[in-house]
C-alpha cells in the first residue's frame, strides 16, 4: 500500500467520506488513490478557496474533520481566505497538502514555498510527513487535532504519498474531549445566584446548537441573566421552538453599550468580546476593568456541556419554550408582508418569511442583512452560518459543504454580491454535485459597506477617486449570465412579488438555483 | 498630512501612477487619500489575485514598482498565488496591507492574522509602519527593495494612516542598481574562448528584451555557444528582427538531455537550472558535477548589461539579424495554415500568424500551447510573458497590468480554461478600465495537463473518482455567459474560419475581448 492510500483509509477509518479537492501534480498519488479508497469522494473546486469554504460549511454541520487536498503553497494561499474564517468558526478541518518529493525541496523549483509557515498562520497543527511508515499515525494526529476545533494541515511530500509499505497498520484517530472548567461553572453559578449582581451570558459554539440554547435559556429562567449570542455565529439554531437570543452589535459602541448594563459576564464557547475594527477615537476591548468575565467553556464544541452543568448547578427549571418577546427578536416584531420594487429590508422580511422548515441559512448579506435577524425569531427551525472571520467569499462554498452535510436539508445562500465575487466557481461544483442550494444574490453593485465606513471615517461623501474603489457598477455584474456560465439556472428579480415566485420555484426544482435580487438602496447620507 | 496622503505622494515622487487596489475598512484612509493625491489612480480589482496578477504584468512591462492594496491578512492571502509568481518572475511590487489599529492588534479581533509570516513567505522585504513621522523612508525604502526586482511588503496599522504629521519630508526612493559579477564576466569569457570547450547561455530577466538578446547573439556569434532561454521568462521580446532563442524544456528528462551537450553553462538573469517536479526516479538538478555553471548577473535586471560586459570582453561583432533556423525555431518551421475544427495545434498556429505587432502575449495556455512558441519565431515583434512560478490563474489578471502598462500595444491572453477560472474576476477590471485585451479561452473543459501527469504516474487511465478531479465538464464551462455577465463582449469559435473572423473582430474592436475557443483534444494514450 502506498502512502497516499495509507492517508485516505486512515481518514475514511476516522469516519471522512469527502474530500474538497483542487489537486495538481504533487498530488497526483493521492488523486490515483481516490480509485482505491471509494470510501472517500472527492468533490472538485475549480478555485480553492472554494474547497476551503466548502470544508468549514461541512464541519460547522457536522462538527466532524472536513477535508481539503491543495497543491503546494500557491494552491493553499489561495485556500488561505476561508480557512481563516473556518479558524476563527472554531470548525474541524483537516487540510493535506501536497509537496516536492523530498529530496527535490531543497532545489527551489519554481512552485517552491515555505509551505509551513504559511500554513501556521490559519492551523492549530502542522506537520510534514517523514514516511510511509509513520503516516497513518501522521494522519489520525491531524484528525484529532482537527477534532478539537482547529485546522491541522499536514504536508506530504510526493515521494511520502507513492513509497510503499508492506502491510501497514491503518491508526484510529483517538478523540480528545475536554471537560468544561468545572471551577468557573461553580464560580459562575455562584455569581449568577447573587442578588443584584446582573449577569449575561455569550453563547457561540455548540452553545448555540438547540441543546445548549435549551440549556441556557434554563439558566436565564433560573436566574434572571440576558442571553446573547457572539456577533457572528459559526451556526446557531433558530426559530419555532428554540429559545430567541439577540446577537451581540456588530458596531462596537453599540456593543460596549449593550455590555455595560452587566456585572458579570459569562462566555459559553466564546472569546471575549472585541471591537470588529479599531475605530479613531474607538475601543478595542468590549468589556471594562471593572466586570467580572468568566469563560466556562473554551473549545467551541464544550459549550453546550458547560451549559447544562451551569444549569444543573442553578438547579434550574427543564426547557420550556416562550416566544422571545425582548430584544427585538419576537414575533411582535414581525413586520407586515412587503411589496413593490425591493430593497434590503423588503428582501429580509421575505426571505424570513417564506424559509423551508429545516433550512440551513449561510448569511454572508453584509448590509442587505436589514433586519433579517430580526425576523427570523419565529420562523420555522433552521441553521443560521455566518461569516466569522470577515474573510469575505465564504457564503457560496460554505454552500456547498453544508448541502453535503445535509443532503435532505434545503440550502439558502443569502449573499452580498461584493463578497459572492470572491469566490463565484462554487456555483460550478453546486451545478456538479447537483445540490439543493438556493442562492440569493443582493444586487446593489457596490462594496455598500466600505461606503457606509467611508462617511463614517472621513465624514465625507467619497470623491471621484475613492468612489471607483467602492462602486462595482460600470459595468454591472450579471449574475443570471454569470451562473448560467457555470450551470446554475438563474433569474432576476427587481419585485418582492418577481421574488416570491422565484422562490416558490426555486424551492421546488431540484438542483441548485440563483436569483439574482435587485435591490434599491437608499444614498449613504 | 496624514500617514495615508505620505504614503501616496512618497510613492507618487517615486513615479509610481497606478495601484490595483482592493481596499477594506482598515485602509478607508488611503482610499480617502486618493482624493487628494490625483497622480495615482487606483484601479479596482474584485478579487485581490486580479490585482496582484496585475501588478505582476504592470511590473514586468515597466520595470518599475508596481504597486498593490490589500485588507489585512485575508486579503493579502487572496493575492499570495500570483505575487508567489512576480516573485519568480522577479517583478518589482510594492504591496500595501492595511492593519488593525496598533493598539488593536492584541485584541485578536476576528480579522486579526500574522500577516508578517503571510508576506514573507513572498516578499524579499517586509516591515510594519510604526508611525507616520517615518513612512516616507519606510514608503521608499520598500520601493528600493523592490526595484531590485523583489516583492516589498508595507504592513499600515490603521492609526498611522490617519495620523498626522505637520510639514513631513517627502524621501524620495534611491535607486540600487548592481553591477554585474565582473570576475563570472571574465571567466565565462575566457571558457567561452577555450577550443573544444562547449558552451550555452541559459537567458533571463533583461538577458530576453531586445538589447539583451543582441548581445547575446553577438556572442554566440564570437564564441559558437548555444543561447536558450529559461523555460518560462518573466518577458522575453521575440520576433523579426530579434535573435529567436530555443527555451529549455518543460520536462526534466528533455531538459537535461538538452543541456547534457555542454560543457560550460553561463547563467544571465536566471537561477541554476532544477527540474519543474520531482518525478519517481527522476532527478532534481539539471546539471550534472562535470559542467561548469558561471552566472554573470544574479539580479534579473542586470542580465542586460553583464550580456553586455561579456559581448565586450569577447570583442565579438556588432548584432546583426538572421532568421534563426535551428533549434526549430526558425522560419523553416512554419506549417502550411489550418482550417477546420480546431485543435491545440491550429490555435497556436492561427495565433501565431495573426498576432498583430508590438503585441503583449500573456501565455497561460499550458497544454494548449502545442508548438506555438516555435511557430513566433518570424512573427512581427511581440512581447511574450508567460507563467513564471506555476502557480495557475495569472494569464487574465496579468493582461491588466500589461494593457494599463502600455496603453497603446495590444494585449493577448493565450488562456487555458482551466486556469482561467481561478481568477476570472479579471475580465471585469478588463471592462472596467476599457483596456484593449484579447482573451482566447482555450475551451478543453479538462485539467488536461493533469490527465497527461496522471498517465505518466501512474501508467493507467483515470477510474471513475479520480476522472472527477481532471475533467472541467459536467457542466461545461460556458466563458461566453460568464465573460458577458462581466461586461466582455464574447464568443465561441469551433473551426479556424470562424477563430479567424473573431480575431480580425477583436483587434479592430476597441475594448476587451473574449473568445471561446473550443478545442478538440485528443485522448490521453
Amino acid at each position: 500500500m502506498n502512502g497516499a492510500e495509507i492517508l485516505l483509509k486512515t481518514a475514511a477509518r476516522a469516519g471522512v467520506t469527502v474530500c474538497f479537492s483542487n489537486p495538481g501534480t504533487t498530488e497526483m498519488p493521492i488523486v490515483a488513490a481516490f480509485d482505491a479508497v471509494t470510501d472517500i469522494r472527492p468533490v472538485l473546486g475549480l478555485f480553492e478557496g472554494c474547497c476551503s469554504g466548502a470544508a468549514d460549511g461541512y464541519g460547522r454541520m457536522t462538527g466532524t474533520p472536513a477535508m481539503t487536498l491543495f497543491h503546494l503553497g500557491p494552491g493553499f494561499g489561495n485556500g488561505l481566505a476561508n480557512l481563516h474564517n473556518a479558524r476563527r468558526a472554531g470548525t474541524p478541518v483537516f487540510n493535506v497538502i501536497g509537496d516536492h518529493a523530498s529530496w527535490h525541496r531543497g532545489a527551489d523549483a519554481p512552485l517552491t514555498m515555505d509551505i509551513e509557515s504559511l500554513a501556521h498562520t490559519v492551523s492549530g497543527w502542522v506537520r510534514t510527513a517523514a514516511s510511509p511508515d509513520s503516516l497513518s499515525q501522521d494522519t489520525a494526529d491531524a484528525l484529532a487535532a482537527a477534532g478539537k476545533g482547529m485546522g491541522a494541515t499536514l504536508i506530504l511530500p510526493q515521494d511520502v504519498q507513492w513509497s510503499t509499505v508492506a502491510a501497514p497498520q491503518i491508526v484510529p484517530a483517538e478523540a480528545d474531549p475536554e471537560a468544561p472548567d468545572a471551577d468557573a461553572v461553580q464560580k459562575a453559578a455562584l455569581l449568577l445566584k447573587k442578588k443584584g449582581n446582573k449577569s449575561a451570558i455569550i453563547l457561540g459554539g455548540s452553545g448555540l446548537h438547540a441543546t445548549g440554547l435549551r440549556q441556557a435559556s434554563r439558566i436565564a429562567s433560573a436566574s434572571g441573566c440576558s442571553l446573547l449570542s457572539e456577533t457572528f455565529p459559526a451556526r446557531m439554531e433558530r426559530g419555532r421552538g428554540l429559545p430567541a437570543v439577540a446577537r451581540l452589535p456588530y458596531a462596537p459602541a453599540y456593543a460596549f453599550d449593550r455590555l455595560a448594563a452587566f456585572d458579570t459576564i459569562i462566555l459559553a464557547g466564546t472569546r471575549e468580546p472585541v471591537a470588529f475594527f479599531g475605530y479613531r477615537n474607538g475601543r478595542s476591548r468590549l468589556t471594562t476593568e471593572a466586570q467580572r468575565v468568566i469563560r466556562i467553556a473554551k473549545r467551541p464544541d464544550n459549550a453546550g456541556r458547560a451549559l447544562q452543568l451551569l444549569a444543573e448547578a442553578l438547579e434550574a427549571p427543564p426547557f420550556r419554550y416562550q416566544p422571545a418577546e425582548n430584544a427585538g427578536t419576537g414575533p411582535k416584531s414581525a413586520p407586515a408582508f412587503p411589496q413593490g420594487k425591493l430593497n434590503a429590508k423588503k428582501v429580509s422580511i421575505v426571505l424570513a418569511s417564506m424559509q423551508p422548515e429545516n433550512a440551513i441559512i449561510v448569511d454572508e448579506s453584509i448590509t442587505s442583512a436589514a433586519g433579517y435577524y430580526k425576523y427570523t425569531a419565529a420562523s420555522p427551525p433552521f441553521s443560521l452560518l455566518t461569516l466569522t472571520g470577515g474573510a469575505i467569499g465564504m457564503g457560496l462554498p460554505c454552500s456547498i459543504g453544508a448541502a453535503l452535510a445535509c443532503p435532505d436539508r434545503p440550502v439558502i445562500v443569502f449573499q452580498a454580491d461584493g463578497s459572492a465575487m470572491y469566490t463565484l466557481q462554487a456555483l460550478w461544483t453546486q451545478a456538479r454535485e447537483s445540490l439543493n442550494v438556493t442562492t440569493l444574490i443582493c444586487a446593489n453593485q457596490a462594496y455598500n459597506i466600505l461606503k457606509t465606513e467611508f462617511k463614517r471615517a472621513e465624514n465625507r461623501m467619497a470623491g471621484s477617486h475613492s468612489a471607483r474603489l467602492m462602486e462595482l457598477g460600470r459595468p454591472n455584474l450579471d449574475w443570471v449570465s454569470m451562473s448560467c456560465g457555470m450551470g446554475v439556472p438563474a433569474r432576476a428579480v427587481d419585485t418582492v412579488e418577481e421574488l416570491v415566485t422565484a422562490l416558490e420555484r426555486a424551492f421546488t426544482e431540484p438542483g441548485p438555483n440563483l436569483i439574482q435580487v435587485n435591490l434599491i438602496t437608499p444614498a449613504i447620507k
